[in-house]
């Protein structure tokens, strides 16, 4: 790996080069082993301190975080839910934000529900500041797995066709994966209703269409999309059984793929909705191995942006 | 002690042997030592990795279970109340275990109203399983925990009389303690409103009484169960004041039995309910002793456990 | 220093002699210096555990201990709103103490609304009993951050003059303030509404006005105090407009102080109401030294209450 890493926070992978990526990718690798030890932890974050902010509910990716964060020996703070919006009642993202850098903390995993939430809070602290999630713009740990997991099982990224179904125009998970697999050279195709692809898209430089059979049929790997009928304002289609009737991928619309596509989904997956049972617990799907490989890639972002100096 | 312990799993005392209850608390017995020392702190899970799932609410045991947890260097996570449901919105048991397997927890502690439900997760995942408690099946450690009060103020637990007063029917506690005390040789007498006595019990190998003088005149000790309102569907008794007056301990009733008698409760009291305030705080009470044991006990199983195989 | 600390609970400054409260604030200046390393912990509290118990929501004071804690490698367990209601369902605070004291807590932190509530808890427990709060009573740690942070910007204590402003009658804050500072040879003067000033405060050895111009005009360091409107059982004064054109510091009103005085408040800051935007974030503003110092100054006694024996 020629490049050394400098950057102090992770937004989003819209930021990053090829280079850096594939840096976290190669650094996640090593980090992947210690989960398998019998004693799983490494004193790389002692004395190190991290605080979590979960603006939104969130079991799994808190919890990755948190255990990345303790097998790593840092020690951490967690916020979210109540407790959060009790730390910003009656005070600003800037004073909460300086209130925490004078407790001296290290490096502030954030989730919020409203995008660039965490870019703007890199301008108020000197501690690194990693992204979580915010709104509908960037995801970057969940992509990073997701490319590392590809990786791992096809050996390469670049040249790959990655397909994402569902809901592209509220995914950050979308979003970030286009950023990054775009700048690895993969090809990446997203499908989903008229009403759920954003017209913006296609800039990405991505394929799109509302045909699955189209999307799917030369995918190296496909990631259904949660559909989260409780962030829509308004309803993007008549009901949830329409919507399985044209997207799902079960047994019959699977024929369309290639016999090896790996089947990826961020979690928790709607099981018979935008994914059938059989399906999501084939030889075809990955997604538990992307949870484990969630884990190796957030420690690998934890240690590099601990000694980052630049933003 | 001949035997090695094998077990990866505790799911109750129903299945377990004499012989490994009896190294169970033999084990305790080393750790209870390490909560007098002024560093209360051992490496000996240090690097492992244990989940407490507490889907009813508890204080005590959850509480008890993390500080044993702690003082043995494990890293943990705990979800309790709302969260544990946020974990399972919208997925299955089965989901719910598989994602944390593959997160490469070691062991997981688990509370859940399902009878049978601990006993179901062990089929789902490696980790080892301990359960603290599921619906009105068993309560392992806290059965282990009085055994071990027991055994430490009488010295032995072979030939003792010990007596259950209150909801038999509905009380983990009450069948724990019935497998594990009927198999180390102790006499076991349950007594309540006849409403609160299953048919089954008698079948156990227990003496069966609605008569309170009767119940503890003989007895070594006597375990107050905690009167639960609000888990009956039905009322199964009049009032708590017609359960006290027939019912309680007090200096009264307590005439009938031996001076020595020791008193013991799973906690929390309801004070002057079913049992009276001055006998609670008296010196037959072994109350706070078994707080203390609890710990010990608790260290002790998930110390054997963690070096468990066997399912 | 020629005295030795003895005591093994922190309930108020009230009770604590000056040589006392220069012991705590010389120990907090060795530990502030550990926040500012690379490796921000040290083992000084390793294998002691410390129960947080929260009965009023904090998320400044209670995230302030347990970092210090953390720092100092204790083990700990908190519980705060609704968990902490739960742990004295149907039981009385003696009941829950002893509990606590049964599984070898070395030392609880405690915040709770009634007055009085921490002095209660150390007669039922051999832990080390430090208050984070109690009622309309103190604030000690509070006060001794507030008083470490006068030291270090103005060298000294004594014979400085500092300024209250706000509803000096509830406030916690500003009554062990005055204990610490006048013990220390500090000059006070309370400011506020007439509704807000009680009547017992003048005998406690400080200036009490309600002319802020007079208040404020000799002052070395003014603390704000916020302005809890939900605290109120009936008004106190008639808006928030009326408070802020009398009491609030603003450009207008510094006007009258000395060009170097120090502007302090024990936050969250009602921005605009009693504390000018302008103004908290000048150079005269020393807010968020007082959270950095917070820290040391709650190391230094967890640090020094740990090694105390007498009450």
């Amino acid at each position: 790996m020629a490049i050394k890493w400098k950057r102090k926070d992770l937004v989003g992978l819209k930021d990053l080069s090829k280079e850096e990526i594939e840096l976290i990718l190669e650094t996640a690798k090593s980090f992947k082993e210690i989960s398998e030890r019998p004693v799983k932890k490494v004193p790389t974050l002692q004395g190190k301190t991290i605080v979590n902010l979960f603006f939104e509910p969130s079991t799994r990716t808190r919890s990755s975080f948190e255990l990345a964060e303790k097998r790593l020996s840092a020690d951490i703070m967690s916020f979210s839910g109540t407790s959060t919006s009790s730390i910003v009642k009656g005070e600003t993202i800037k004073d909460m934000a300086r209130n925490i850098e004078a407790l001296k903390i290290d490096m502030i995993v954030v989730r919020h529900g409203a995008s660039g939430m965490p870019h703007r809070l890199t301008q108020f602290v000197n501690a690194g500041v990693v992204n979580a999630g915010d709104g509908i713009n960037e995801h970057p740990t969940q992509a990073l797995l997701d490319m590392f997991t590809l990786k791992e099982k096809k050996g390469r990224i670049e040249g790959l066709k990655v397909t994402f179904i569902g809901d592209i125009s509220h995914s950050r998970v979308a979003r970030s994966n286009i950023w990054g697999l775009t700048k690895l050279g993969a090809h990446v195709t997203v499908c989903g209703p008229a009403t759920m692809l954003p017209v913006e898209i296609a800039k990405m430089g991505v394929r799109v269409t509302n045909d699955l059979k189209e999307a799917i049929s030369e995918a190296d790997a496909i990631t259904l999309l949660r559909i989260q009928l409780e962030r829509q304002d308004e309803p993007l289609f008549p009901s949830l059984r329409e919507y399985a009737n044209t997207f799902q991928i079960n047994k019959d619309t699977l024929k369309y793929a290639k016999p090896d596509v790996l089947i990826m989904h961020p979690g928790p997956i709607n099981r018979n909705v935008e994914l059938a049972d059989d399906i999501a617990d084939s030889d075809n799907s990955v997604i538990l191995r992307q949870v484990t490989n969630g884990l190796a890639t957030r420690m690998a972002v934890l240690y590099l942006i601990s000694g980052g100096t630049e933003r």
